[in-house]
C-alpha cells in the first residue's frame, strides 16, 4: 500500500486556497499511485481558527470545502482534518474520503488545552474510534494530542482490534526541544501497537505559531523511516508493506535535509515565520530601523532571507548619541545585503518636540522621558514611511528586553510583526554567527557582534546601565518565565537574591507594555504573550 | 441565622491585602452578631488570577492566606473562595472556616468556560456536593457557574437532601443584560429548591473586567429580598428564618440605591473601572488628550468622577487643521471640571516631521500617513509627559472607532487604558448627556454634542467622509460583533448589502490594531480583544 503525507501551508480561512493547496498535492500523489493520502488537522481551515469557529457559516463551509475535496479527488483515499459540527456539537474531525464522497469521520479525543492552544474552550472530545481499511491493511485514526498519553490511547483503541498503520494528522507548531518530544510519542506508539505511524503535520506561519511539518513515517520495528521536509511543503510518500517481521516503510524519495542544529532551526522557523506573516497579510515589502545594533541586523537578514533583498527596505535615523561607528555599520550591512537604504536624521524633530515640551515646567532633557521620545520619533518616520508605501514594519526588540521592558512603548516596538519576540539575547548573538557562516562571509559586521549593546538614546549608554550581563539575565528569564521557577529557586540555584528579584519584578511589572506589542515569532516552550497569559494588574510579587 | 455577604472589591495577587479586608469586614460582621460570613469566588487572590496558577508557590500562599482568614476570624463561620491544590490537581473552592480553621472544602462543578473565562485551562471540576448546618439551617454550597443549568444542579445536589439556604459565591464581570440573567438563575434556584438564595458578588475593576458587586438575598417566595450597593463595597446582612411558609429573609439594613438605568450602569461601571486600574496599578494622576470632540470629552468626565479633578490633566495639542471652536470646548470643559489644563501646539513638531520625511519621493501631504502622523506626534506628546510625571496615558476610542480601524495605531491609540474601548459611539452621546444630566449643568458643552464628529487631520474631516453614519454602523457592528450575525444576517434585515460588507471587511481587516490596542472596560456581552479572539492572519471573509 502506497501512503503519502500531504504537509500542506494552510492560511487560515482561506478555505478554497487550502483545497485547491490540497488538490494539487492529490494530482502529485495520483500520478505516484498513492492509494491513501493523508492532509494535517484541520487542513481546510488552517490552525488555529480561534472564534471563527463561532461563526456557523465557517463551520458550514468548511464542511462544503471537505465535500469539494472528496469530490474533485475520487481516485485514492484521503484523509483530511476540518471542524465539524455534529448533532449540535462542535468537533476537531478527521474525514476519511472515497470515490467523491466522506466516507466515514473520526472525532478528536483528547483535545490540546494548553499553552497557545484552547480546544477544549471550542471543541467537544469525540469518544468512538476509527479504522478504515485500504489495500488490505489496517489503519486506526487519531488527531495529534490523541497519541500523546499512550495509557489512554491503548484503552481508547482496544475496540478496534489490530492494525498495522496508525494515522496521525496533526498541527504541531515548533518551538525548541518539540521535535524530540514528538519522535519519542511516534516511537512509543510504534512500540506499543507493533505497528507503523504516519504522521502528518502541518507547515507554514500563522501569526505567533511556525508549524514545522517534518512529517514522520515510522517503522514497527521502532525506527523512523522517513521525515518531511523542515519548515516548508512537502509529499512525503512511501510503500507500507507488511511482512512477517512486521509492518515496514519504503520511502520512495531521497531523504530531505535536516536543519543542521537548534540555532538553524530556530533561524529557518523565524525565516518562513517572517514570509509567511508578511505574504498571507498581503504585503509587498517590509522595512525597519536599522541602528548598527545586533538585533536590527539581525532581523534584517532573516527579513531578507525570507523575502528576497527586493522586499526590504532599511531605514537609519540617526540622532547626536548615535556614534559614527553604529551608523557606518548600519550602512555596511544594508549593502551587503543589497537591500534600499534610507538615512532620516531625526535631531530637528527632536529639537522643535523638546522645544514644545518645554511648556511643561517638569520637563527634563536629562531623564528617560527624553531618551522614550527619540524612540518614538524613530517609531514615527517607520510608521509614516509604512503608511506612504503600504509596506508592513519589522520591529528589532527581543526576547530579553521584552521580558523586563527595557523597550520603549510606542517606539523601538512600533511595528506590526516582531522577529525576534520570543529570541532571547544571548541566542540573537548564535543567530548573527550562524548567519555569518550561512553566508560564508562576514554579513553581519564583525563590529556589530564585537560592540557592548546600547540603545545609543544618551551619551556613552549601554544596556548594562540598567540591566545585569544577557548572559546572566537570560539565565534568570529561563527559569522565570519559561520553566516557570520561582525566585525562591533560582536562588537556591546560586544567582545571587538581590538580581533575582529585580528581575523577577521588572518582568512583572512590564505585562502592560508586551500587552500592546506586535506578535512575533514563538520559538521557545513558552513565549511571552497569549502563552502566558498574566493580568496587568497583579500584586503577586 | 444572621448572615452577611461581604462584597469586597479584592485586588489580583494581594493576598495579604485581600485578606486584611475580609478581616475588616468580618470585625464588621461580629459586631453586627453575623452567623454566617459569605465572601466572593477566589476572594484570596481576585479573580481572574489567569496564569499565577500556574506557580505552585502562588496556590501555596493562597491556602496560607485562607488559613490565616481563618485563624483570624475565629467567631463566625465564613464562607470564602480560594484556589486549591487537592490530591494533585487544581480546585476552583470554597472553604468553610469555623473555630480558627478550614473545616470543609466545596469544589466548584461546573467551570466557567466562554468568553473572557477560560476555566478549565487551569481548573478540574470538583463533583461532590457539600452541606453545612449554620443556626440550625441547612445549607448547599455551589460557586458561581455551578447554578447556571438548574436540571444538572438538581441531579448534583440530590444526594445532600433538602435545605433552607443555597449559597453562591460568585465573581461576576458586568455587562449590559448581565443582571437580569442572574438574576433568573437565582429565581430558578429558590423555585427549584424551595430555599433561600445568599449570592455573594465580587466588586471592583480588574483589567478590562468590572464586577458589579449586586450580590442577592432570595427569598424562597421567589422574590428578590436584598440586594447589595451596585460597583462598591458592601457588606449586606439579613435575617434568614424557617417558618412554616418558607425560608424568609429579612434584611437589617436600608436598601442601596441602584443605577437608574442602563447608561447609569454603564456610567458607574467605566468610572469604577477607570478608578481601579488607576489605582490597583499605583499611578498618581492620568492625563488625557482634549479635542474638544465628545470621545475625549466624555472620557475626561469619567477620569474626573472616578479620581478627582485633581489628579487628571488635559492636555489639548491643537494643529492647522483644528477650529478655534473645538480648541475652545476643550478649554470650557477643562475649566468646568476645574482640572490642570495644558496647550502644546504640534505645528512646529509637524512641520519638522515633514521635512524630515520629504527624503523619501513618495511622501505625500495630502495622504492619510500625514493624518496619521498628526495622531502619533500627539501620542508622542502624551507619552513623554507620562513619562516626565509618572502619569497614566488615557485614550479616548470608541468601540465603533476601534472596529472598523477608525484610529491611529500608536497615535490615538496610544496609552494605557482605554475607558470607552467597549463603548459603542451612539452610546457614547447617550453618556455625554447622563453625565450633563447628573451634574445638572451644561459640563459637556453643548456644542461638543452637537457638532458633527471630526477627527480634524485635515480640513473640512469628517467621519463620515470615511464611515456610515454611526446610528447605522452601530446597528451593524451590534449583529456582527455582539451578536455574531453573518453578513447574510444582516443582509436579510434590512441593511444596504454594501454597506454590510464594507463594514465587515474594515472589522475583519483590523484585527491587528485592536491586538496593540490598551485595555478598557467590558460593558458588553461581547468586547472587542480577548472576548473575540481572532486571528490576525486571516482570509475568511
Amino acid at each position: 500500500m502506497k501512503i503519502g503525507l500531504g504537509q500542506i501551508n494552510a492560511v487560515v480561512g482561506d478555505l478554497a486556497g487550502n483545497v485547491s493547496r490540497m488538490v494539487d498535492c492529490y494530482n502529485r500523489a495520483v500520478e505516484a499511485d498513492v492509494d491513501l493520502l493523508i492532509f494535517p488537522e484541520l487542513a481546510t481551515c488552517g490552525y488555529p481558527p480561534e472564534d471563527l469557529l463561532s461563526k456557523k457559516e465557517f463551520v458550514e463551509d468548511n464542511r462544503a470545502s471537505v465535500e469539494k475535496l472528496a469530490a474533485d479527488c475520487p481516485e485514492t483515499r484521503i484523509i483530511a482534518g476540518f471542524p465539524e459540527s455534529y448533532k449540535g456539537s462542535l468537533y476537531n474531525s478527521a474525514a476519511v474520503l472515497e470515490a467523491g464522497k466522506i466516507k466515514e469521520v473520526y472525532r478528536k479525543r483528547l483535545l490540546a488545552h494548553y499553552s497557545v492552544s484552547d480546544e477544549r474552550k471550542y471543541f467537544k472530545a469525540g469518544s468512538k474510534p476509527v479504522l478504515i481499511e485500504v489495500g488490505g491493511l489496517k489503519i486506526a485514526l487519531t488527531i495529534c494530542y490523541d497519541i500523546l498519553e499512550i495509557a489512554r490511547l491503548k484503552e481508547f483503541l482496544k475496540e478496534v482490534g489490530p492494525f498495522e498503520v496508525l494515522v496521525n494528522i496533526s498541527a504541531s507548531a515548533f518551538h525548541l526541544g518539540k521535535t524530540e518530544a514528538r519522535k519519542k510519542s511516534i516511537i512509543n506508539c510504534v512500540k506499543e501497537f507493533n505497528s507503523t505511524v504516519a504522521y502528518c503535520n502541518l507547515v507554514g506561519g500563522q501569526d505567533e505559531l511556525v508549524f514545522d511539518g517534518r512529517s514522520i513515517l515510522a517503522d514497527s520495528s521502532g525506527k523512523i523511516a522517513a521525515t518531511a521536509a523542515a519548515f516548508r511543503e512537502d509529499l512525503l510518500i512511501a510503500d507500507i508493506i507488511s511482512t512477517e517481521d512486521g509492518v515496514k516503510v519504503k520511502p520512495v524519495d531521497s531523504a530531505r535535509e535536516e536543519p543542521s542544529g537548534p540555532v538553524d532551526e530556530v533561524y529557518q522557523a523565524l525565516v518562513l515565520g517572517v514570509r509567511d506573516y508578511v505574504r498571507k497579510n498581503g504585503f509587498e515589502k517590509v522595512l525597519l530601523g536599522l541602528s548598527g545594533g545586533i538585533d536590527s541586523s539581525v532581523s534584517v537578514c532573516i527579513a531578507a532571507a525570507g523575502l528576497g533583498a527586493r522586499k526590504v527596505i532599511g531605514i537609519t535615523m540617526p540622532s547626536r548619541f548615535n556614534s559614527s561607528e553604529t551608523i557606518a555599520d548600519a550602512n555596511q550591512l544594508a549593502e551587503n545585503l543589497g537591500i534600499e537604504f534610507l538615512t532620516i536624521p531625526i535631531d530637528d524633530i527632536l529639537e522643535a518636540s523638546d522645544n514644545s515640551l518645554a511648556v511643561f515646567e517638569g520637563w527634563d532633557k536629562e531623564s528617560i522621558a527624553f531618551e522614550n521620545l527619540q524612540a518614538r520619533i524613530r517609531g514615527n518616520i517607520l510608521m509614516s514611511l509604512s503608511n506612504s508605501m503600504g509596506g508592513l514594519v519589522l520591529t528589532s526588540g527581543n526576547k530579553s528586553e521584552s521580558a523586563v521592558g527595557y523597550a520603549t512603548l510606542y517606539g523601538d516596538t512600533a511595528g506590526g510583526f516582531s522577529p525576534l519576540k520570543d529570541v532571547p539575547k544571548t541566542l540573537v548573538y548564535k543567530l548573527a554567527e550562524h548567519i555569518n557562516a550561512k553566508s560564508g562571509s562576514q554579513l553581519i559586521p564583525e563590529s556589530v557582534i564585537r560592540r557592548a549593546p546600547s540603545a545609543e538614546l544618551s551619551f556613552n549608554q549601554k544596556d548594562t546601565d540598567s540591566l545585569p550581563d544577557y548572559s546572566l539575565l537570560d539565565r534568570i528569564l529561563q527559569g522565570y518565565v519559561e520553566e516557570n521557577k520561582s525566585a525562591k529557586e533560582l536562588i537556591a540555584e546560586g544567582i545571587d537574591a538581590e538580581v533575582v528579584r529585580k528581575v523577577i519584578r521588572m518582568v512583572d511589572a512590564n505585562e502592560y507594555k508586551r500587552r500592546q506589542s506586535p506578535p512575533g515569532v514563538k520559538i521557545t516552550p513558552r513565549a511571552l504573550g497569549r502563552d502566558r497569559r498574566l493580568p496587568i494588574t497583579n500584586r503577586y510579587y
